[in-house]
């Protein structure tokens, strides 16, 4: 690494995430900060940055004044309101680490979750105490601690030793307290990824890469003080996408929907008047159907979304445009904090395309933000071009992307000694520079050195008026590597009943998008297409059934 | 400082000035890169940031090839322009330091810059040779490169050994060359206050606090991909104000005037449709009447200024409003990159207020952005509270803010220990959070233990009919430590004679806007002011003439 000449600037202020409540508090105190927990029944709290700041450093004081250590780790299970928010700066205000605790997941991984991370200390919401007694059994924390709109029971034998949160306020504002700078290299917040094969691995952000990432979502949302933000991600995934902290740093109102239902989301919408907010396209689409059911439609001009986390239906895009909104769409993971890329259109390189290919390039996942080194990795390990067709696969480097998972040997499958993180998802990059992903790696067909998605054939083929499923998997071959095998689940109303003439006819359909090696070799017409528990199609069990088709059958290759 | 749990972040990755144009050849190559030359006798070039990009490369591959070496000092002489914009990223991304020379500046002061420097090379635009052969003659460079759109004279005595930019490229092209990382706190750029008093003083910008900064005005000025920056504020003034940074940062579209009159400005505001822009109120105004001089009203609508340097008169935020602009005031210094506050109205706590209420708020200088600390501290040395009354003296600190000048004893005087830049301004800081300067430290009236502003006091007594010009200077008072004197130069038709009735009647007068012990114990009825080379009140002046006014005179306090 190079070393130039000594700067005179102020290097050593350290980035700290605890900052960003401070600032909020003593800049933007006015702005509020709404909480609804009617869902999970509590109260509607309609509080500010300058009380909200008050109260984190009151809740810092008093785990400070009960021994929580710097690099502590605390846990926290509960939804989206501003207690969790708190916690945010609260834990990491003390150099103590907050971890993220996914509620949906079941008990037992929870509980590989705290013990793996040897959390001290839990914060968990009044409506999930079953979850927490379950997880007290199995795990020794020191306290717990119950946040409520109620009183608390601090008696309660299955947690062991009980504190409420409003009492934590309340004793901590008595606490003589002032934040000292915290390395910015520390964690602050961990969370564990939840694949859908093998045991979570832990992510533990940095102050710094959160403060980073803080300031590249908030220019990439272009977050500013005059903003409404709902929150609909939740807080346990992926520090909630980060975009609370850019409402803080941008001094803008922000609305914790509490547990929700589609209805009351819309309805938060409307009533908080939300000019920002951030979810999944299945969030979205209940949403969107929220308002239909309504028979309103409103004027959403004031609004951007930013989708993320798989890509957005055409339709959905198109119905929340349709009520003035815009529609971005973003991408990430948990190891990348998240926010790797978002796609706003270019208006001056697009300007002359039609409607429809707009809407193609806007389904896209966009371009990476400033600080995200992203390149594509082919199947020879060396790097593909930026052309719009050829796949590899997506590598991330910078500073809110991991360089290692915490304490684990999955490390070296996933990350470089040069810093590099294989996502694990393989696609193209634009000449843009729009990336758009087209599977996952263990999914992708290698097939004579090139990668076929498996995904784009299934899309393409649920588009032939015979077909109700299709999935296509890559199954060992002794010339190309592996070829692609097609199972497909006919309509019932299909007639057709000569199966060797419909193969003709499918590979003739594909033939309008594919190129010929990309076709699969043989079709396979079954009753069903096996998923897994989540319900996703279960590829690694069909590639297991029919992993000697193509040898035993001595089938020809098309290519 | 605390020392936490270790992260698994990539918190190593640098920040580094040169990724800026790396990011943006490779993921925004499209958008342009327009820099008019033609005032200075060259062309207009509509390049791009995937041109740029590798310009940039091509300097740094040739400067390394020449010898340079991390932590050398090149100097850089030129007008707004896309090489000057390339030298930003070129000289930083060898780990050497773009010293940025104010070409308004006398060549006394230019030489005392680049020998306190230590300079080893200047770059110059070719209209500015008259002045690079002068500073030849006085500091000693190893090599002088002439920026130009023609031929370059290579044999020039007077510059000594002189390269052609546009070689440079064309050879830098032929090097192999790949960035490496750079201590993020080594410095990337510098540049010289120039105060009014006492030599220049260095600040050397570290490549953490440039990158950090860029994340700050981009989120401020609301810079995005769609954007086109028109670069007013001078390359060498504060780093350009860092917005060109943030339009790299963005992939925003970047527009450079060159050498320009009030007229060229806004031919090239309509014709590149702008919509940012940054400068200081007398250039903003030169526009304004540029516009109207051509008698046109366009819709601006989609123009935000950055208004910065000093207060802007009410009727410049008007008239640029009236066409529909944004108008936005922001505050910093040299010292501070130079972003230290932004103002943008907060609709949602000024709603209740009356129009004419918002434009004494939008002429305030604004709220702070994350990352810089203020406070206010008054007379005592004691923080004063945030009232929108009680003025204290602009104490900034940051990782942009300065934390010592280089090599310079003046340090002790504007740094504290603890990390703190005193600005050397006096202001208030109201509900909202609004900054408001009132005075120079030096120009301020210490009354008491209170802090009277001379400004304020000049400002209204020039809206009485009888006052043309008036001063206001503290004197030293045996009781009140200071008291105010006013020196008062009457209106021409003003006809009325006695000059005791006139001091009452302006004591009445002012009793409307001051309370008593603000208002001057006297009035001085003076043919002229005398005034500073710039055209500023020569306050030292009058303070030294009338230093025993007070004592001297035996006039009793009013207060």
């Amino acid at each position: 690494m190079i070393k130039g000449f000594p700067s005179t600037m102020n290097d050593d202020w350290q980035l700290n995430v605890n900052k960003l409540i401070d600032y909020a508090g003593k800049t933007h105190g006015d702005s509020q900060v709404v909480s609804y927990r009617i869902l999970q029944g509590g109260k509607t709290h309609r509080l500010n940055y300058r009380t909200v700041s008050s109260r984190v450093s009151a809740v810092s004081a008093q785990l400070k004044a009960l021994g929580i250590k710097p690099g502590d780790r605390i846990a926290v299970l509960g939804w989206n309101d501003h207690r969790y928010f708190e916690l945010y700066f609260a834990i990491s205000g003390i150099g103590a680490v907050m971890l993220q605790l996914n509620l949906r997941l079941n008990p037992d991984e929870v509980t590989y979750i705290l013990d793996h991370s040897k959390a001290r200390a839990l914060f968990v919401d009044d409506s999930l105490l079953n979850l927490a007694e379950t997880l007290s059994s199995k795990h020794k924390f020191d306290f717990v601690v119950v946040m409520s709109d109620g009183k608390v029971d601090t008696t309660n034998q299955k947690l062991g030793v009980v504190y409420s949160y409003e009492d934590f306020v309340e004793s901590g504002s008595k606490q003589e307290f002032q934040w000292e700078d915290i390395d910015e290299k520390s964690a602050a917040t961990a969370c564990y990824t939840s694949g859908t094969t093998g045991l979570p691995k832990g992510v533990y952000y940095s102050h710094r890469s959160l403060i980073l990432h803080t300031w590249s979502i908030a220019q990439a949302s272009g977050m500013n003080v005059n903003d409404t933000l709902l929150q609909i991600v939740p807080l346990f995934h992926a520090n909630g996408w980060g975009i609370h902290m850019a409402a803080a740093m941008s001094g803008s109102k922000v609305v914790f929907p509490g547990r929700y239902t589609p209805e009351s989301l819309t309805e938060l919408l409307l009533q908080e008047k939300v000019t920002v907010t951030v979810g999944v396209p299945t969030i979205l689409s209940g949403m969107a159907q929220a308002l239909q059911k309504k028979g309103i439609s409103p004027d959403l001009s004031n609004l951007r979304i930013i989708s993320g986390g798989s890509e957005p239906p055409l339709a959905l895009m198109k119905t929340w445009m349709g009520y003035g909104a815009k529609f971005v769409h973003a991408y990430g993971a948990t190891e990348t904090t998240p926010l790797a890329t978002v796609n706003h259109p270019k208006m001056g390189s697009m300007s002359g395309l039609s409607d429809d290919v707009l809407m193609d390039y806007k389904r896209k996942q966009g371009y990476s933000t400033f600080g995200v080194d992203l390149k594509l990795v082919g199947p020879d390990g060396k790097e593909v071009s930026h052309d719009g067709k050829t796949a590899g696969e997506i590598w991330l480097r910078g500073p809110w992307i991991i360089r290692k998972y915490h304490e684990d040997k999955r490390t070296e499958e996933q990350c470089t000694p040069e810093g590099w993180w294989r996502s694990g998802d393989v696609g193209t990059v634009d000449q843009f520079g729009y990336l758009k992903i087209m599977d996952r790696i263990k999914d992708v067909i290698k097939s004579g050195g090139e990668w076929i998605s498996s995904v784009d054939l299934e899309n393409f083929l649920v588009g032939h008026p015979a077909i109700l499923e299709a999935a296509v998997v890559g199954i060992p071959h002794p010339k190309w590597d592996e070829r692609p095998l097609a199972f497909i689940v006919l309509r019932k109303d299909y007639s057709g009943d000569e199966r060797e003439k419909l193969k003709g006819e499918l590979k003739d359909f594909l033939s309008k998008k594919f190129v010929k090696w990309q076709v699969p070799d043989d079709f396979l017409f079954v009753g069903e297409i096996p998923k897994t528990s989540v319900g996703k199609i279960a590829k690694r069990l069909l590639r297991d059934q029919y992993s000697d088709f193509y040898t035993k059958s001595g089938s020809k290759s098309a290519v």
